[in-house]
Formats: C-alpha cells, structure tokens, sequence
C-alpha cells in the first residue's frame, strides 16, 4: 500500500536533475541504492519522458559509461517575484534555466484582485507561443506567507492581502500547481541554487529596499522558521533614537537604515542646505527616495555619501549580532540600497568583522549578489521546482507509483 | 558498486528506532519505499539481529500486523558531558533510554590529559558489570568544536586543548567510535529528541552558567554554523556600559548577564552593605557564586532578585533580536543561574513578549528546559546514537551492503 513516489525513484529524479549530466554508476553512489534498483528507476524514468542521454562518459579503459541527464526541455516552469512596486517574471526549463524574463510596474497596496490580474496577464503574456507544457508555478510575496496554505498572513505592506487565496486563485486560473512564499526566503533560494558550491551551507540573504529583511538557509535549506516570520530583521531594536517606525514601535533598524528612513533623512538635507545635489533633485523631481541618495553618493555628495555609510554601520552593528548567533558561511546583501555602490557595502563589512566573534568571522564572506535584481525569480523558478519534483507532486502528475519489478 | 549501507535500509532502521513499535505496512507509508524493499529491508535487520517482535498490532477486522522493535538491548552508548567544572555521564540502550548515570567533579582547565584521564575512569566506572557491547560514545566540551575532526577549535575557557585529538583518543582507549560536539548543541540536541513533537522544528536552547552560550535546531537538525560557532551568543555587544569582558571586548553579554558577572556584582552588593544575605554568606565563605545570588533571591534578598531580574531583563533583550530573526517554535533555558527560580525566566518572558515581532511571538513558548541539568548528556546519548545509526557507522559494524536478493 505505498503511497506516492517512492523516495529512491525521487532521489535519482534529484541526482540528475542538479547535474548536468551523470553514469548509472555514478548515480548508484549518490543516491545510496543497489545497482537493480537504481537500473529500474533508470528505467521507469525513461519511459515516463524525464531522463535522456547526455552523450557517453569519458572512457576508462572499458566500456564508456552512459551519461543520463533530465529532459529539461519537457516542460516548462514560471518564476513570479512580486515586490512593492515591481514585478519580475522568468520562465525556465525543467533544469532551471531560465528562457525568458519580463518586468510588469504594480503597486502592491492596489490590493490581490488587481495586482494578481497583472501577474495573471504577465504570465499569459510571458508563456504565448510556447508549447511545452507548463508544470508548475512559483511566486513571491513582499510579506509574511503560510507556505502550506499557500497566502500571505498578516502582510505589514500588503493592504487586503490578509488571507487571500494566492495559491488556489492562481491554481485555478492556469490549471497549473502553484506554491508561494515569502520574497526575501525566495531570494535566499536564488542564492543557494545559482551557487553549487553552496549547497548544504548556511547563508544570511540580507535586502535592503524601502524595508529591511533576510531570508535564510540553514544545512542547504531555506530556514522559514515556526510561523513563517525567519528573517524578519527589520524590526530589531537597533538605537536609542526616537524615530518611530511605521510598526509602532521605536528605532526599528529598518525605520533607521532601509531605504525609507533613507529618503526621509534625504529631504531633510536638501532642505538643510546641507547638499547641493539633493536639493537640486527635490526642486526638480518635487520628492526625493532613496535611489536620489545613491545617484548623489555617486556624483561625490558628500551628505549623501554620510547617510549610505551611517545606513551600512547600522545595519552592520545588527549583522554582526546575527552572524555571531548564526555562523553563515555568507551573508549576501542585495536591494536597491546595496545594488547602488559600495558605500554601504564597505560600512556593513567594517561593523560585521569588528563586532562579530572571529570564529564566527574567520571564513566569512561579505558580498553583493551575484543574481542581482532578478535573484527573486531565480528562487521562484526553484520553489516551483522544488515543487514539481517533489514525490507528491510526481505521484499527482503520474498517476502513482509506477509499475515496477518487484 | 554500492558504497556503504544502502539508504533505504538506513531508512528502514531510522523509522524502527524512532518509535516505540510499528507495524510493516506502517514502515512502508513513513519510508516511501515499495512493500517488497521494506520487507527485504526488514529481513536483513532481523537477521542482524537489530529487529525484534514487539507483539501484535490492533487486530482491524482482518489478520492482526505484527509490530517491530529495534532491539534495543542489543547494545549500550555512553554519553558524557563535560562541563566547565563537572561531568555527567550516562550510558543508554538503542533506544536512548537511560540505564546508568554518575557525575565526576572535574576542571576542564586541568587541560586534556587529566581530564579526559578522568572521563576515561569515569567511563569505565559506569561501564563495569555490563557485558552488552558498547557500540559508541558521544562526548560535549564547553567550546567550539570541529565536528568533522572531533576535537574542540580554541576553545576560550579550555587552556591546553585547541586540536587536542579528543575523538582519536578516547576512540583507541575504548575501541569504539567517538562523536564529539559542543556541550550546547548536545543540550540542544537533547531536547530536540527527549520531546518527539519536537520533530522538524526550530528551536533556540540557552544555557546561563558561568558564561552565555545557545543550541540551534532549524528543521529538526541542529544547525552548527559555518565554523562550528552558531550558538555562541555570550559575545554579543548589548549595553552601552565599560564592563570588559574576558574576550577583551567591552558590553558582552555575559560579561553583563552570565553567572561570572552575577557574582562579580553579588560582591560588590555584598561589601557595599546592601544586602545583609549576600555579606552574611561572603563572611561564611569567603567567595560568592552566582549559586549564592540564586539562594539570597529565594530567601527574599531584594538586591539578590533585581539582580537576577536585571539580568533576565538583559538577556531577554538579545532574546528578542535572535527570536524576531529566527522565528523558533520554543526557547528553552536552562543552566545554573535559570535553574535556580522564576526571576530570570519572567524577565526573559516580558522582554522577548514586548520588544519581538508579534508574529514570531504567536506561537512562541519560552520555558525551562524538562532535562534541566541532564539534558547535556541526553544529547550526548543521542550524538552516538545518531553516528552508530548512520550509513556510513552501520556498514563498518556489519560489513558493507548485506547479501540483497535483487
């Protein structure tokens, strides 16, 4: 009375599809089964359309062994990342990689009807003309998401998305499974699949956008925490300052170092006459947000180069904390605050490697994400991966354990 | 060409021994694997003798399923915990369950050769009259430690021991395999598996001793960090105040918070008169430790409770950041200066409950650990345990993949 996929056959499906290519030998050391088992999962692979060859191996003397790899081409998955003011969209083979990206403007406090038809027509968009099938879909949200119920809780940012049904309304309209979470665990996952030489480590992802948040990867999984809310950095207490963040409470890090409080501080410089630069930029643009700051910073303001740095050491001084507690092997900054220059970069190091235990420090690294902006679709693709070569997802898509010789 | 035990054996194994009993058709559901692989699996345990009859299950109208057991009185581990300046040990079944316990005074500053000559005739002690093999032993140090080598990497509070071969030596002294690991991971650990519905969480433990230090379980494993170092909250920067901390830093916070800090003010209360209970038994003594603050506090002593108080207050506060971060289903606190009352506990309640996210907070339990001052080595059973179990353990005990008709 098994029920779904049975786990060896899963384990050889996730053998070979995070390689390029692989010998039935090979396979047979990976995945820790006996050579008859691993011969008729290989099998049963072929026949269900997902396992091909990839040429023959180099020879060592004998026979050359057969090299297997996926069949990314025989299907298709979307990576949908939602942010505040924006969305990214990519569509990638079964392999993960990614044929086509999109970006469509939203404003995610327009609320779910609105904003998920824009994801809708996105997508649609984004999948004409193709003729593979589309097996699964992945999306971020800017907020706190119950991943096994598939919608936002309680999202600070995301007026009337409480509850929403993301999942089932987006299920349903492209007959397609779909998972969602969280936007920075999405960025996390980016960054630990782009990266092979990550896999199995501990990583703080670290975005630092209007707001301030993390994603997390503990032993190469993305660490979601008991309620969701993991990496929900931007709300520490980080000073003795007065300034009150929009949660209520008093010097929150982001209400301090994100890129709101970073635009705030902007205006009241250009006001100050404390900056020829942003002042020139508020009397033309009539406001001023934190991209105003990095374009001053760059153009050598001095005031807008201050604010960058004193954002960084402030977050750094958190960081620091963390990293202690945590022990990354990396902790990747990414966000349009950090994507602008170095200045925060530099200052986030300094604060990190002074304050942080040395052992916690020793082989760290500090660094901007190499995914850059399109990290969140990278990670959606590989949510909706994760996903579609999960046992239960096989089994629905199969029909059940395959017919096997034993 | 298999290499080690194949996984679905491991499998198998890990669902037996994890359970009280379960029946094949149950092994077959929780493994994933089809009937025919469990049954083979289940054959091959029997004859190695690691599987027993436990009786039959609840008849359900139809033949009654018979129920296995690890027979877990096929072997013993030893598990000890060395602390800064005492020792627990233990020796357990299969099953983890406790047969024998005994503690040894030590000084782990003593240094390697006397101490761990003091585990060695502690061991041997504990393991007199048995003539159940002893199939390994897991040992926790009061520092970091490099788990892949088993021995303990600059450790602060350890003069004598950085890389001193801990695992070699005890694992030639016994001739039995040796895990080694750091004390409170092992606290961690223990409480991960002393409460099944533990399974798959994340968890934060925190020992308030003499120093500060925390045990991580994300996912149900205990997250070690990058170097070894996670956990290792005692350093953290938390106060604007000058005290040094041994570290050399200033504002650590154990050098505010820990049982060292609590007897260095508990002296200065003492001499300066304001409390009659603490002068009282620094006259009787000479000395004060943060046991005698424990005690004054019991006796009513108001200076000895705000202390204690301030000290929750502070460690509440770190609390506050490491939970709004990590979002763990428990907090569970244990160590000498959390041992002795409710003072520390309710001011570490109220700080996390005001200053954290609400939503890392909804569920959240911060309590006393039930192990309290054994937890240590009931990690310690279950590191041994976990390695005797593993593939890699299973077959250098039986040889390789057993004969499999397949």
């Amino acid at each position: 009375m098994p029920t779904g996929f049975p786990d060896d056959l899963v384990d050889v499906l996730h053998a070979v599809r995070t390689r390029t290519d692989v010998s039935q030998p090979e396979l047979v050391r990976l995945c820790g089964s006996s050579r008859s088992i691993v011969a008729a999962r290989v099998a049963e692979l072929r026949e269900l359309g997902l396992l091909g060859e990839a040429g023959l191996g180099p020879s060592t003397g004998g026979r050359a062994p057969r090299r297997l790899r996926l069949r990314a081409e025989a299907g298709v998955v979307v990576g949908v990342d939602a942010g505040a003011s924006g969305m990214r969209l990519a569509v990638a083979d079964l392999a993960g990689r990614v044929l086509e990206r999109s970006e469509v403007d939203i404003d995610v406090a327009d609320g779910p009807e609105l904003v998920l038809g824009r994801v809708e027509a996105g997508v649609e968009e984004l999948l004409t003309g193709r003729d593979t099938p589309v097996w699964g879909l992945g999306i971020g949200l800017p907020g706190p998401v119950d991943v096994a119920a598939g919608l936002p809780v309680a999202p600070p940012i995301m007026p009337g998305w409480d509850r929403y049904p993301v999942r089932a309304r987006l299920a349903e309209r492209f007959g397609v499974p779909v998972w969602v979470d969280n936007d920075v665990n999405l960025l996390a996952l980016g960054e630990l699949r782009a990266d092979p030489t990550a896999a199995g480590q501990d990583l703080i992802c670290v975005k630092v956008g209007t707001g301030i948040g993390a994603g997390l990867v503990s032993n190469g999984r993305v660490h979601r925490g008991a309620n969701g809310g993991a990496g929900d950095i931007g709300h520490i207490a980080v000073t003795d300052t007065h300034v009150v963040c929009r949660c209520g409470n008093v010097g929150c890090l982001e209400a301090v170092a994100g890129g709101a409080a970073l635009a705030r501080d902007a205006r009241e410089i250009a006001r100050s006459g404390r900056s020829e630069v942003l002042a020139a930029r508020l009397d033309a643009h009539g406001s001023l947000s934190h991209a105003d700051v990095t374009v001053a910073a760059e153009h050598g303001d001095p005031a807008a180069r201050a604010l960058l740095a004193e954002a960084g050491r402030v977050i750094g001084a958190t960081l620091a904390t963390l990293v202690s507690f945590y022990n990354p092997a990396r902790v990747v900054l990414s966000g349009g605050v950090v994507a602008a220059g170095d200045h925060v970069l530099a200052a986030v190091r300094e604060a990190v490697y002074r304050r942080s235990l040395p052992l916690a420090t020793r082989t760290l690294r500090i660094e901007p994400s190499a995914l850059g902006a399109t990290g969140g679709t990278v990670g959606a693709v590989h949510l909706a991966l994760d996903g579609v070569f999960s046992g239960d997802e096989l089994s629905r898509r199969f029909g059940g354990e395959p017919a096997l010789a034993n």
